[in-house]
């Protein structure tokens, strides 16, 4: 039983934010290739407009071509209801919604205010309820924000009491969004918000290694009870705020770092260093993981799949 | 008051490992930006076979240009008696002498095995003594060997007891020379040596980020109770067992971790950009220092240099 569960999210935050626009043929050998290294949940794409963010414009079609796998979930990414409806008609299970904590990034990235944002999110919470589909939400931009600099835990713990109030979900997810916490950071903002959640809902964090503490971030996070870590293969993504800054946590290295901190996961090592390989060679590029240029160690563990 | 200090290594390790040459006077350079930037410990050299590492060359010649400044040790790394006498020549007042955790590793490294090293250490720990030179020593391939595998914390108290049976240094540095160390690893060998250490000596660290662990490592050392920490201008440094990887902790990215934490060191971060930004034109390649590329958070506090 994993101790951790990791989603992968490099076909959706990972390929949005790179230069190079891969085919739905290969983002669908790197949806296959993360279910053949282990990933239990893979968020394959974001139902957003073509226009803004051309490189998600084939969510159907991908979604199309995935053939269901035992006990793999492809979740996606929703920022408002024409979105959701849109992954619902494509046969979505789970989607993350977004709201963000502060005003600034979240007119910028979803068109509306935090209040716009906890509306569309208790739309989206009821609409999924209503169709079966499990829904999560991510507290964007919650360590900080390009814009409005700090965000504290108080601001964290004041807007995801008001989303909890609009919608209970699956998972309450804390977002790096531009890559500036620290350790001390996630452990503060999980212990703000933990007292409000149900039960029922997990704790889950996104990382980006934008200044190089994703890892520890991780580590911190697991610490302080999150469960659910989302990270992306060979740490592809870049920041669109940070335009020389690298991705999410590297699926590489945050495995590398759970194998030998003792911590259980559902990833296969070798299997995910095939991947990477394989993507950098797709990416044209060497990717940030640095795991899948050092090696592990003693040896990475060789692939099952 | 500092509550942490941080040697800059890049001079000596940094550069011991990277391909491009650089002259007696960019190197100078590099010291005297690295006291601009507030370093108060700037390993600058090594006394080794120039043969063995020709980038260290120019030791005698690099201390010969170091202005003394006001509370700045200029430090330098010996492996065995020959190395220390030419450091004693040069002037140099502190010196960081190195026993290794495995034989093997000892051998390629130093031409001998761990007891062979504990000897070494005895002679250059009772010579500093007689010439009042501050003799500090580093627990090598302590958390890792690329020729053994594991290094326990048994075997690194062993060690470390042999080593402060042969002589007190005022430093016991934990060093993970080949990068796999992870939190849990830095926390249980640093508390495998903790009672062995008499008052008057502190505890000190070096890490690698070839595994992108290397700010989670830093940060768990110290509340481990290490209070002295080395890091390297931009990162640089690589690692000559794992030929993709990089270097050292880059100085910039610990900053950065330190300052968002609340813990107090000397340096101050524009000035650090600055000199990475130098370094960067330098070394002609992008330097793995994330925070360099990044920024900081709100911002770079402007330098005071």
């Amino acid at each position: 039983m994993a101790e951790i569960r990791i989603v992968e999210v490099s076909p959706r935050d990972g390929l949005q934010n790179e230069s190079v626009l891969l085919t739905t043929d290969q983002k669908h050998e790197l949806v296959r290739r993360a279910v053949r290294f282990g990933a239990r949940n893979v968020e394959v794409t974001s139902f957003v407009h073509p226009g803004k963010v051309p490189a998600m414009a084939d969510a159907e079609q991908l979604l199309a071509r995935l053939s269901p796998a035992d006990g793999v979930v492809y979740s996606a990414l929703v920022l408002n209801e024409r979105g959701l409806e849109r992954a619902i008609a494509a046969g979505v299970t789970e989607v993350n919604a977004v709201v963000h904590c502060t005003d600034t990034f979240s007119r910028r990235n979803q068109g509306t205010d935090i209040a716009g944002g906890v509306r569309i999110w208790q739309a989206v919470a009821a609409r999924c309820a209503h169709a079966g589909v499990r829904a999560n939400v991510t507290l964007a931009v919650a360590f900080g924000c390009p814009f409005e600099g700090e965000v504290t835990p108080e601001v964290v713990r004041e807007v995801g009491g008001r989303v909890l109030d609009a919608g209970i979900p699956a998972e309450l997810s804390l977002a790096d969004t531009i890559g500036v916490a620290v350790p001390r950071d996630v452990t503060l903002r999980v212990d703000a918000v933990r007292d409000l959640l149900p039960g029922g809902t997990a704790l889950r964090a996104h990382f980006h290694n934008t200044r190089n503490t994703g890892v520890a971030n991780a580590l911190a996070a697991i610490d302080a009870g999150v469960t659910i870590l989302d990270s992306s293969l060979g740490g592809i993504g870049g920041c669109p705020f940070a335009p020389r800054a690298t991705g999410n946590v590297a699926t590489e290295d945050l495995v590398y770092a759970l194998d030998r901190s003792g911590i259980t996961h559902d990833l296969d090592p070798g299997s995910v260093h095939e991947a990477g390989e394989w993507l950098e060679a797709v990416m044209g590029r060497p990717l940030p993981a640095m795991v899948l240029h050092a090696g592990g160690f003693p040896v990475t563990r060789l692939g099952t799949g």
